[in-house]
């Protein structure tokens, strides 16, 4: 174990530094969760914060959330929050005596502990995308459903790509395994393919059960190492508007219970889920999240939650989402103000509609990735591979994306705009004065290798050089290095023993019939 | 002359409410340039800015800009300033109170009044893409010299988009015309197909006397009209490092004294023409256009000047200059706050080093127009239509970046963030409860024409739609969109008394010869 964390230590050094085989594909910027040094875009003056806060309260006091769980309405009664059938109101002393017991920050440590995560304060985190049911790659060609493959290699991907900190749901829904153990199947996959921070479905208590259990033979972990800090964690989502499900809130529980973290992300979709106007809805999507987020507390209190976000808007025209767009931008910038005053990290996402990755999706996807880096998102979910709204995972767009994300990395850097003597290099200038170039001078050959971001994917020949490489469109690029990486991967270090006992276990539940499938 | 103007004055209204045969191939916003909301993002610090500040003193102090330019030297040495050959130094206190005369904002009025840009204060303009050599179209499936016709077509985009504020240079050059008389065809081009604020070469006395000569006649304009404000504008670059040479400078005096505005823009690469440290070469860049500045304030004070930045850095490797790269962004942003500083209007660009458009060039166009955004600049040059580091001019490019022009102006809309009781809309929310949805109630009703933003370009069906659709990529949908933009182009009114006298001019001219071409 030792040997292998220090060969991987040393492997997450510079650039072109790698010693595995397969890392030689590219020469990728090293892991170095980017640190967001940029002031946040705040649309919100303090009216607007105190409006939105307002609504949300008056939501939660008023409205009510309901929650299809006997367990948690039992604990809210007993908070004294007003239950009324399944429908909770909850006063807003409550709500934010609860919401202030939250971290408003905290780590996750999968079993490579080289790759920590903290989430929350200044630091950016991307995650791979999650739950496409199909998946497109520019050799099929078309919409399919997910396979066991086409999961694993985009876990590969996961895992490949040093700007990916955190291994989200499933990358792609692999329906190629039945539904009652596939939970087992993945997780496997998950943690033998990758070795950073990992995800749990809320979707019934033997899956969240079982995931928690293979996470912690995976650590080599003893349950009371396993709870004494966050080794994963959860994401749910309400039923907008207003609803809690039961599966989610018990997952959350069940992780809270066992220290583990806990995401909170509404799907609120401005005119069709909430409130056309995009104030209402991230009110309404705020008082879904914080009213969860209050009984995780209440449950367990300092256990780590994270405020998501999925605020955009429908197509009026045909009711479909629309993803990245201005109105997502700026929700998604209100609900960072929002989490700042609340205390608590956030999560956004990057999006697009488009169904393939082409500019459609690239500017859909930036537009929603710079919202994220200015709203002061501190988990990026989707980050990487999300086509049609979520409906699609691609390969090709996975490996696009991780271009743009290294290029923010790279854009957070602070020797970018470092002014000392050396970078005004006046003296620099002087010796070129007017007539000179500076490609040869001693003040570039000191710098050229690291002064300048070096793209993977984006290809600067001019024109001529380009076509005569064959004249290859981005995605096309994107798809050959995918076949190139996934081709020479090298799963990450694994003690055989660890390896055993998580086959044991998969082999165990599987005879036991895995999960129920009619939740 | 009223007729047609209150004609276009209606068609300037909401989308969809155009009365033009022309405008109707798309349903885009209307004519509005965007007023900038967000708060700068600022990397630099008071030091960091004192620091650049200093090192661009210094190098007008102590290192001294060429001047190839005999009435510059003559009068820069009037002025006060150490002339030595053509190297010549300029104190900081001669600079800034020079600089202090330029107006931090200032109007430039096209022929078509309803077209009248505000430059400065928290306005953005976009502009077409200007001066490649070359072209490329899906149909022609190349990169080929450019032609009148395609310089026709891209005009005729300029004119058709309401997200794009002023013509710029040519929007490809038209090798197909002799260059003693191709500023006459292009003008005359410019000044029929388009009616926005317009640009001239600085390359020789006779081009930019032409074309003042011939924005005068297009306005119906007096000369004593024509000289009393902006009626259009020059960009020059410096000849980096530390030189201006005499064409540019020559038609800035010229433009100068006639009461034309002024753009400077030195064009530092860092690592070939400037420091390989970004802060170097933003002071260097800085220093190159203070000092034209200040020489054209000392010329004509107050004469309205812009500040511009096309520092960006070249490709270690290759030599190859990059755009839209991190590096990029900063430097933008950290010029955005020395233009501040400077109290000058500032001027950046749209940009990507991509051959054709695909992702690659969307993500590093994105990057630059964000950095425009995020830097508070009021002039974007290239914002449509750029390929190849500018070597290449692209209509498909050129649709696909006006979508994201129209979400950037969107996005710039006060109302996507107000927080009063319409949009927090609890009694929408309390009206739909826990168990119903927003389409069909009376909030969303009263507002869903409006209510978000519509693309004309981004395809939001699903993925089995778009396929039944023909399963079109973005660039292919642009190719589609610009023959019918084109196929059905309405010219803005012009006076015909106003066309004869601008074929005379230009047939005159002609029979003179144009202009040399031995510059």
């Amino acid at each position: 174990m030792e040997d292998s964390r220090t060969r991987r230590r040393r492997s997450g050094g510079r650039a072109g530094a790698a010693t595995r085989r397969g890392s030689e594909v590219i020469d990728q910027m090293p892991w170095n969760p980017p640190v967001n040094l940029d002031r946040p875009t705040e649309p919100l003056g303090s009216e607007g914060i105190e409006a939105i806060h307002e609504g949300a309260m008056r939501i939660l006091e008023e409205i009510g959330i309901e929650f299809y769980n006997q367990e948690a309405l039992g604990i809210l009664r007993e908070a004294g929050c007003t239950i009324s059938g399944d429908n909770v109101r909850m006063g807003r002393d409550f709500v934010m005596e609860m919401v202030r017991k939250a971290p408003s920050s905290f780590t996750i440590t999968p079993r490579n502990l080289d790759r920590q995560i903290e989430v929350g304060g200044k630091t950016m985190l991307f995650g791979n995308v999650s739950s496409p049911p199909n998946y497109w790659d520019m050799e099929i060609g078309k919409k399919v459903p997910g396979t066991r493959r086409m999961c694993q290699d985009l876990l590969k991907l996961t895992q490949y790509f040093n700007c990916i900190h955190f291994a989200g749901g499933y990358p792609v829904e692999p329906v190629d395994i039945h539904a009652s153990v596939r939970h087992l199947d993945v997780l496997y996959d998950k943690l033998t393919l990758t070795d950073k921070a990992m995800h749990a479905y809320s979707l019934g208590k033997e899956r969240v059960e079982d995931v928690m259990e293979m996470v912690r033979i995976a650590g080599g972990l003893s349950h009371e190492e396993f709870e004494a800090s966050p080794r994963m964690y959860t994401n749910i989502n309400s039923t907008s508007p207003l609803k809690h499900d039961h599966p989610m809130i018990d997952g959350c529980l069940r992780l809270a219970r066992r220290g583990q973290a806990i995401v909170v992300t509404p799907f609120t979709l401005a005119g069709a889920m909430a409130p056309v106007t995009m104030a209402g809805a991230v009110a309404q999507s705020l008082a879904e999240a914080l009213c969860a987020i209050a009984l995780f507390q209440y449950v367990r209190p300092g256990i780590p939650c994270v405020i998501g976000t999925f605020t955009s808007n429908v197509d009026m025209k045909s009711g479909a989402p629309a993803f990245g767009t201005p109105e997502y931008m700026r929700s998604t910038q209100m609900t960072g103000q929002m989490a700042r005053f609340y205390g608590l990290p956030m999560r956004s996402s990057g999006v697009c509609a488009a169904n393939v990755p082409d500019g459609q999706a690239i500017w859909e996807t930036s537009n929603s990735l710079w919202a994220a880096v200015q709203s002061g998102t501190n988990m990026v979910y989707h980050a990487a591979g999300w086509l049609e709204g979520g409906l699609i995972a691609s390969p090709e767009k996975f490996i696009m994306d991780c271009e743009i994300l290294q290029q923010i990395q790279r854009y957070m850097q602070p020797e970018l705009t470092a002014t000392g003597p050396d970078e005004i290099a006046l003296e620099a200038i002087r010796s070129v004065g007017n007539d000179g170039h500076f490609f040869g001078i001693q003040h570039t050959q000191d710098r050229y290798t690291t002064a300048f971001y070096q793209p993977f994917l984006s290809d600067w020949k001019n024109f001529e050089a380009w076509e005569v490489a064959g004249g290859i469109w981005t995605a096309e690029r994107a798809h050959r290095m995918f076949k190139e990486i996934v081709n020479n991967f090298e799963a990450p270090a694994l003690d055989e023993a660890i390896r055993e006992e998580l086959e044991d276990f998969v082999a165990r539940r599987k005879a036991e019939g895995g999960a129920p499938t009619d939740f």
